[in-house]
């Protein structure tokens, strides 16, 4: 047994309620919570740690959407339009991914581990990040993805991905759980979004899919107009959407799914997406790649993803969550902030159905020690103050075992 | 005579012409800005460094709104309102300014040069940041700041500022040059702001002031009500606004004017500043303190300031500028990083009448060499590029003189 002090625990509960001079005392799951010298009565045999001065204890923090595969871009890719930035993606594809490989990648994911992260959703197109997912320390959820909207081509795409779901199968345990995505409307055909969404109703497996990501989808789903037209013409003339944007959407009912940007979603596609799942927010890759901005106001079911380093500069949720403070200007400070934690820890948790997310007697001992670099004033400050200045992770533990720090 | 090459030089001129491969040659000035291979067969004795591979020269970036003297604020101060923001900072005053004297106000100064800012615009409320700045190797615009609208004390703070402006005086030199700021309409007495911009008109002074910086400022200078009301109440009961909004910008009138934050400023407020001087940009102060986003789409004399570390978490521009990038999310991000450059290379350098903010051929030799982490695919993304990935200069020249690097 465990027990970890610091000047202020945020438990993340339904309450927000921080607790000053803290402390938590966990085994692979949490025991306790609560004030520091009645937990030290309490359990005098467990082995203590402060964590010190202007220190926070929080649930690690929950990153529900991440493409490790293409880790190696830094400049390569352009930014500014959706379309301007696939074709870019379609040039430096095998590059990038030949560029960073399992010694990469595992790199990329101990700096994510380092920065307070625990659990994430990795959402993989070739497998190659399969290995290094499953030797990491964080917990990762394991979306396999599908894609292809020529019907000709369904078996084969089916196939290639039952394949890769089976390997990711051979590897299941507590802290690497296979999933499965389905990519879009605008390039995922319904057959074969119905097909491996069998399997995920068959096996209870969360699903994740990206849906209304930029103006082009918004304008060929509805329309077959814009420019994915142009763009689909040069690959595959007479293309027309095999998906209309609430028909895609009720596919996925009776299924977890976190979906993904819904920068372009109207009011509609919103509470038929919170009503089947969760929505996750990428606010730096949408802004990076012309998309928009998620009306964050209209979503209680609110998860955030850093997306990939092809469309970010950072796979630290603290980066994006600063990131959005600035971004949601509108909204007063101090809410975002609260929001923005929430999303970050007991929504995302709830999203990839995992029992992490916040620091409550029975939950996974997935928790982070960050520090402030001053007491604050109030404690409903705490929150925005984190935003503001925490770069690193001082101790992170997942399922009680300390994995850095 | 120093020769310098980089991968591309951003000449930061009318056209925002980029040169690859390109250098500069200077001496406290610049000679000439052009091709590499053409620049050292022209000028075969001038010393050759190689900035390298991936590396971008382009002017030291001008700062022209920071306040020194509250530099040991991390968490003390309370944001999210800027009257709750104004109250906190009375109650820490004291504590902040004695706990960052002139060896910490070095070092923040230090950090300003590496991060590649070579001017600054310092506004100085006590005078306890003279001698960092007159000892920096940065160039100084040193804006010795009044305020007061009680008219019983205009005649003693009028002296009081006398004393710094003389003292600061007795520092000029290129690289420190001593200016006023008038603190706001709503804090300033204009028989105050007159006296002193009389000084300025006759010694031609450049001049900042605040304005129209919170939704508090605008119900108190238009209506008399608001959050000041009852803020002036506990001060001076029975105050009454003493400017007008467009009365106060009247008072510059001929005088070479920085007007900062103008976050809540109407149109023909903004006209009015733009017809007198330049107007400096907060953003993340403005977005800390609750006042909103100033409207830069309709700014043309735009410059950025970081303003102080009691309303910011850094002091570097790349750091404002990315914040600005996500804050302007509704402005293509290309056209934004572009005016950002604009604003805090060439029209900062107009703003504080430097002969700086460009590589051009006359200029004052004060340049940078950042580095992207990969080239760019296209030189119109470079700026782009720039701003999501510069944290520190590699080397910073002022005046011809390498000073970091």
């Amino acid at each position: 047994m465990t027990i970890v002090r610091a000047d202020y625990v945020m438990c993340m509960n339904e309450d927000f309620e921080i607790i000053t001079d803290g402390a938590v005392v966990f085994d692979t799951k949490i025991e306790a919570v609560g004030k520091a010298a009645a937990l030290r009565d309490a359990y005098p045999d467990a082995e203590f740690t402060d964590a010190g001065r202007d220190s926070v204890l929080l649930p690690g923090l929950v990153n529900p959407h991440v493409h490790l595969e293409f880790s190696a871009n830094r400049t390569s890719l352009a930014y500014g339009d959706f379309i301007r930035w696939l074709k870019s993606v379609i040039v430096h594809r095998d590059a990038l991914s030949s560029t960073c490989k399992e010694i990469c990648m595992k790199k990329v994911l101990d700096t994510v581990l380092r920065s307070g992260t625990t659990t994430i959703g990795a959402v993989s197109s070739y497998g190659f990040d399969m290995k290094p997912c499953v030797h990491s320390p964080l917990n990762v959820v394991y979306f396999n993805e599908v894609l292809g909207s020529n019907p000709a081509m369904v078996d084969a795409l089916y196939a290639n991905f039952l394949s890769r779901l089976e390997e990711s199968k051979s590897y299941a345990k507590k802290g690497f759980v296979p999933a499965i995505s389905v990519h879009s409307p605008y390039s995922t055909h319904p057959i074969l979004a119905k097909k491996v969404l069998e399997i995920a109703k068959e096996e209870w497996m969360v699903v994740s899919t990206h849906f209304m990501e930029s103006p082009a989808e918004r304008a060929w789903i509805d329309r077959g107009e814009g420019d994915f037209a142009a763009f689909f013409e040069d690959f595959a003339p007479g293309s027309k959407p095999v998906n209309s944007a609430m028909g895609y959407l009720e596919l996925f009912e009776g299924v977890q799914t976190l979906f993904t940007h819904a920068t372009q979603a109207t009011d509609a596609e919103l509470s038929k997406m919170e009503e089947i799942g969760y929505i996750t927010h990428c606010p730096v890759s949408n802004r990076l790649l012309g998309n928009g901005r998620l009306a964050v106001e209209k979503v209680n079911k609110l998860t955030v993803g850093t997306d990939g380093l092809s469309s970010n500069i950072s796979l630290s949720l603290w980066d994006e969550m600063r990131a959005a403070l600035w971004m949601h200007h509108d909204i007063p400070i101090h809410e975002v902030a609260k929001k923005l934690l929430r999303a970050t820890t007991r929504e995302g948790a709830k999203s990839l159905a995992r029992d992490t997310g916040s620091l409550e007697k029975g939950m996974d001992a997935d928790l982070i020690a960050v520090r402030v670099p001053d007491g604050v004033a109030e404690t409903k400050d705490l929150a925005l103050q984190m935003l503001l200045h925490v770069k690193e992770a001082e101790m992170v533990f997942v399922g009680g075992e300390l994995v850095f720090g």
